[in-house]
């Protein structure tokens, strides 16, 4: 029978206790959440959701078209605009999604007869990316300049250098003025996904390149989403006008698809001016990773040094961390559990954001829980 | 120098003229639209942009998450539910993009040791989830079941034969029951786009699938966009409850993947909402594009007989297409132009979108102006 495969995989799923499930959350949720990437907490602002409303109003529910028919409307370009003079680029384009910003660079960047370098931890859309390239991909150890260095040794011809500026599991940083390094000894370009880094890294919030002072450099292009800290939907590149003129020539999930919607590009420019006029709340989020990270550990509990806004704190076992994360949510905290084989190193861990708009009560509350509820 | 292959490939466009550029549109654009996929004309629609607004309000700029942690709501699932009962389908699930659905639905429904059977004219989302996808993929002439027959004979275990339902450039259906049946004969599954069909084709728009009697069938799997006829922006896959099951837990645009923005979930439901009150839009866009063709055949043009919304006007030469085009602008008139590398063939043409809710007068302006600006 057609399909019939599935079955099988779903029972090995089953008896392994890995079945994912939805759980769809009411608008008035009563948990305290420590799960979303909205680190700013500005998805709920009322002028970012006024922002897609006004949106949407003024130029309808979508955009009716690729980028490259009817699918660019002047508010697009004036994202684009804005978000590049921002975070401190030539030039910008933004994308349906951040997954689709990142199969844009990786294929668009790597050629056939390129190298691309990727470290190991990257997001699942950065190693699609490579898949999807025509360039050949060396995987390189985890945050390792040393060992970027030795595989851009190993090529002639276009190479490019790809890792996420803070990596999602853990919530590292990238060495980036090491990789910076490693790629201009040997004329590499630098591709860095700075999800986890816009809006909350940085001057303002500028992000974890220009933090690094790689912002508007001529070998260095940077994807974000405007999904996280922008509370919006959508992704973006950011680099040299020629590599975003490039992208609109090549790249081929941005011809074939249909372009960002009005409300989601009109609700990330609100979230940007936001950010702009109110810079402190990047530094808030980091502050208020750092003090979960504090408090966390002087309780006993392993956790991991925050570079950004996100706080991994490590389970004991796979069943342990289901069962806390679950035991969370009854006592009325939200907060992510990443488990095999989501993680690359089989390390189990509650994953929580330290969002920017947390009070010290709603602080003291999740620290509470999570000492209360730990296996 | 890092990226400078760029360059090279740039002048080697330019002389071949070959550049895209984009053309931002304002709110008020003066232009007749013939060139968007909005075949409903539903994207301006005062019930779907307030969809949106209402939906940005109540749930947020975005989704905060993966669909797996914060990034499903209630509307969400909604949207999900009733989609699926429209169509005639026993379970969907809703996608940032219809891009990321197609990558989503090929790669989960073609695991290692599987045969992909592909169209010669698929879109390049199929085309790039074949690429991702762990299945070998033989790609076979363009709506030709007995082609698919034959590549199915040479395979042993799970197969999938994927195509478009209605083929974007020249706006062709497939032979959905030969393909049906060709899969029935060798238990392969089938997996179409609905992309152009939806809104468009069989009762009240539900679809190509549900007019060729395909719908809630346990080895048919569809995608659609609600980008085009729902004038929104996202994608989903209709299908039996287990394959939907499967793609929750396998599929990777789906899993590492920002949610949907409620917005685009509002949006789409409203105007599902108005196809469901008002049917027969669908019919109408048909209509038109029954029209469209009577009229620009009649005029000496050469046009391809429209399965659906889209009518494919034959051009002399590339060169001559883009003036066409150009020229329709010039005289207010937006029309697509398809060009190689985009089309397969190697054929240039005009692509026209057939919206339901175009006047007599704008249709007899299109042609009056497709005539006088023919080379």
């Amino acid at each position: 029978m057609a399909f019939g495969w599935i079955d099988e995989q779903a029972l090995l799923r089953r008896r392994a206790g890995l079945v994912r499930t939805l759980r769809p959350r009411p608008a008035d949720s009563p948990l305290l959440d420590l799960a979303s990437n909205d680190y700013l907490g500005l998805a709920r602002h009322p002028e970012v959701t006024e922002g897609a409303a006004r949106a949407a109003r003024t130029w309808g529910g979508g955009s009716t078209g690729s980028r490259l028919v009817t699918g660019t409307t002047e508010l697009h370009s004036q994202l684009e605009l804005e978000l590049a003079e921002y975070c401190g680029f030539e030039a910008a384009l933004v994308f349906s999604s951040g997954y689709a910003a990142n199969l844009a660079a990786v294929t668009a960047l790597a050629p056939h007869g390129s190298l691309i370098v990727s470290d190991a931890g990257n997001h699942a859309s950065l190693i699609d990316g490579c898949r999807l390239a025509r360039g050949t991909t060396q995987v390189v150890g985890h945050a390792d300049p040393e060992a970027v260095r030795k595989a851009l040794q190993t090529h002639e011809g276009p190479a490019v250098v790809v890792s996420d500026t803070v990596f999602s599991v853990d919530g590292d940083a990238a060495p980036l003025a090491g990789l910076a390094e490693a790629c201009r000894e040997h004329g590499a370009g630098l591709l860095v996904d700075d999800a986890h880094g816009l809006g909350v890294l940085g001057d303002g919030g500028r992000g974890a390149p220009h933090a690094a002072g790689l912002a508007g450099a001529d070998d260095v292009v940077v994807t974000v989403t405007l999904s996280k800290s922008l509370g919006s939907q959508g992704g973006a590149v950011l680099g040299p006008a020629r590599v975003i003129d490039h992208l609109v020539n090549a790249a081929r999930t941005f011809i074939f698809d249909t372009g960002l919607a009005p409300a989601a590009a009109g609700a990330a420019l609100a979230a940007l001016h936001l950010l702009r006029r109110e810079p402190a709340r990047a530094a808030r989020a980091r502050e208020v990773a750092a003090e979960l990270h504090a408090r966390l550990t002087a309780a006993g509990h392993e956790a991991v040094r925050p570079d950004a806004a996100v706080v991994s704190v490590r389970a004991p076992s796979p069943e342990q961390a289901v069962r806390w994360a679950a035991d969370c949510r009854t006592a009325g905290l939200a907060v992510g559990c990443f488990r095999p084989p989501s993680v690359p190193d089989g390390i189990s861990r509650l994953r929580l954001t330290a969002r920017a708009d947390l009070s010290e009560a709603q602080i003291e509350r999740a620290v509470c829980v999570i000492g209360e509820t730990r296996p």
